[in-house]
């Protein structure tokens, strides 16, 4: 029988929009990986009647309820007061919380503001989880077999309080078969088309297939709990639509850039206009990136265009500054001026404005330059500036994975 | 008496994690804006017993209620079925549908994959919306004064659906004021310590004031639907926090130094280390940014250090790569190069590698020239790389913003 596992997220601001809510997705990922997943999750107003209604009609259906949010030190204790109330306990003061909070505002050398006692509250009965990170503890109860978890909603407080001690916790009493989960990443094929050439994939019982469309490209994953059928389905897939997969499991592009560019002993220098930086931000938020990317040039104007990367004020009068012809001198350029082994550049319009009939927003230009020739390409893509440079920084990584693939 | 709004997310996916959630967060602010904020959010899985379960439960309790994804060619109409069922309607084929499905294809020359007939089937008695971004419509229907809409999970075509027909029926068969809500953004304080400054605010009845903690910084909103009341809340907070307060509505770091930059009729140039691009990727991703950024260059390496920037060697052997000596530098660099009036810089520790007990990983320096002097800044911030990268790249951003401000 499987265990039903509930989040209740509280939060005003989770529901007027503009905080987006990222503990979700990390629990998600983290409750599956325990082979416990998310069966449901509920977002409510920080107000005591829609926390225990909520709080009533979710422990009655799941075996397992986290709640996330109001318990800062801002949150005036409404959620830990409702806490207490739905499990009849009294709230109590806990010495060794009170000494934690403590610590925390000594080691930054800041008097401790009065507002951070009621932290160290907790119901009776209740487990107080440490929190490295923050003051607000995290509380765990157990009753008739179910487990109760409530931690603070700032993120970085909720996942150090999961991974120090819920995830232990749900382990030993939830003993489960973990979810097998594999990615499967495509790019140059639009959902409804990869779907026709899968259309005769027979998908087993106890085994999932999501489609994931992302900006630009589509991601599929199979899940469940027996590995050989899944291993079966990945291959079909495979033999199926290996012209457009270009990664795996947790594959992005820059990371597959990154493990090619140093298994191959090559370093990168990069050429920006219309994407301002994003291809670069892309491949150093990896760790490691320094061992074959160098660093690059963003040429917003014409003027460094020229002068940085010895772009012919010629090219730019004749073709303009979004054409393969300047796409390809900005890789030239970069290559020579940064004396890396491969240099690659991008020109487009993102928009909203300076597009013209010719020249749409959307237009953008690529190059890859090794020292001996230059590959271009021009792709239109849809969408608002955003996804535009989202998907052009995506696929100038692509492009160059193509490259590096088929020179072996 | 307010109007009850539901929001239903159906996909396994944004259980299981990696996909994050962004619809709910949009269609928060924009029923907020229509003055009808959101009181609860469901997310399910796709299976048909909790879409229906789901439904008889949100269906009673709210007037308002808005399924979003399982429409998309791939799922099966699942969801579409359950819908039918629930309201006890047959699914028909729509001629205009299937012609609007059908032109998609066509303007982009492709033939049509089969698979997407079964996007034209709607249930009798609803209206289907039309879908400029895709070949899935939404749904829209009424029954004793509530309304029930299905739309996309694809983010693109539920804003499009969503803009182009729900907020107009929305105004209309539910006419309020809208919520009025106040963002106010400080830096340079901690959550507990602004709490401290605020501590005998009076909050009146119909007024909310939540913290939003952001990453490195807090946000404060204020929201109801009286502004005098918020404004007033607002008088006193400024009163109150002003010497932390950089900022106000939708108002980013980058949007403010866009303002004031062009405001002054002065030209910006940036130099990155660690941040890799991230600065410039910030600063660009604002349109009409091209009138003030003119470039800038990632340096990831000393050599590129050395010869793009001019940074001397000495000063690298000195005082290393990550110093204030060297940040400075390189702001007097970029500036040089690229003829801008003012020139930023940025090297740090992102980690998780290249710590030392002198220079601990988080550590970053900043720089600033204007031609005449070069100010400087050395901070460590907490966090992973991530984190770390970002904090540095806002800071430097708010570090620049108090310059401006300070040079009248």
């Amino acid at each position: 029988m499987s265990v039903k596992v509930c989040i209740i997220n509280i939060g005003n601001e989770l529901l007027l929009g503009r905080t987006i809510n990222i503990n979700l997705s990390w629990l998600g990922v983290h409750l599956a990986e325990l082979g416990l997943p998310i069966s449901r999750s509920v977002t409510i107003q920080d107000n005591p009647e829609d926390i225990k209604a909520t709080l009533q009609a979710e422990w009655q259906l799941h075996d397992v309820v986290i709640v996330t949010g109001g318990l800062g030190p801002t949150d005036d204790d409404i959620t830990k007061a409702v806490i207490a109330d739905f499990f009849h306990k009294q709230l109590e003061f806990r010495e060794e919380v009170w000494k934690n909070v403590h610590d925390i505002f000594a080691r930054r050398n800041i008097k401790i503001p009065e507002i951070n006692r009621s932290q160290a509250m907790v119901p009776e009965g209740f487990t107080a989880l440490s929190n490295s990170k923050g003051t607000a503890p995290g509380l765990y109860y157990m009753e008739h077999g179910k487990s109760f978890f409530a931690l603070p909603g700032v993120p970085l407080e909720m996942k150090t309080i999961f991974a120090d001690h819920i995830s232990a916790i749900l382990s030993k009493d939830y003993p489960c078969e973990p979810l097998e989960i594999v990615n499967i990443h495509t790019w140059n094929i639009s959902e409804s088309a990869l779907a026709e050439k899968l259309i005769d994939l027979k998908i087993p019982d106890g085994v999932q297939l999501a489609w994931l469309p992302q900006t630009g490209r589509v991601d599929l994953r199979i899940y469940g709990k027996d590995w050989k059928l899944i291993d079966k389905l990945e291959e079909e897939i495979h033999q199926k639509a290996q012209p457009w997969i270009w990664g795996m499991g947790d594959d992005k592009p820059q990371t597959s850039v990154q493990g090619m560019m140093i298994g191959k002993g090559l370093t990168l220098s990069v050429a920006e206009s219309c994407t301002g930086g994003l291809v670069q931000e892309l491949l150093t938020g990896v760790p490691n990136s320094s061992e074959y990317f160098v660093g690059g040039i963003v040429t917003y104007s014409n003027e460094m265009k020229i002068n940085q990367l010895d772009v012919k004020p010629d090219t730019l009068d004749k073709f303009g500054a979004v054409s393969i012809e300047t796409a390809a001198e900005m890789a030239v350029g970069i290559k020579a001026v940064t004396k890396s082994d491969l240099g690659i550049s991008i020109t487009g319009i993102a928009g909203p404005g300076g597009g013209t009939i010719d020249k749409p927003i959307g237009l953008v230009c690529f190059g890859i330059y090794d020292g001996t020739r230059v590959s271009t390409k021009m792709i239109v893509f849809n969408g608002d500036r955003k996804s535009i440079r989202w998907k052009a920084a995506e696929y100038v990584l692509l492009l160059l994975l193509d490259y590096l693939g088929s020179r072996g």
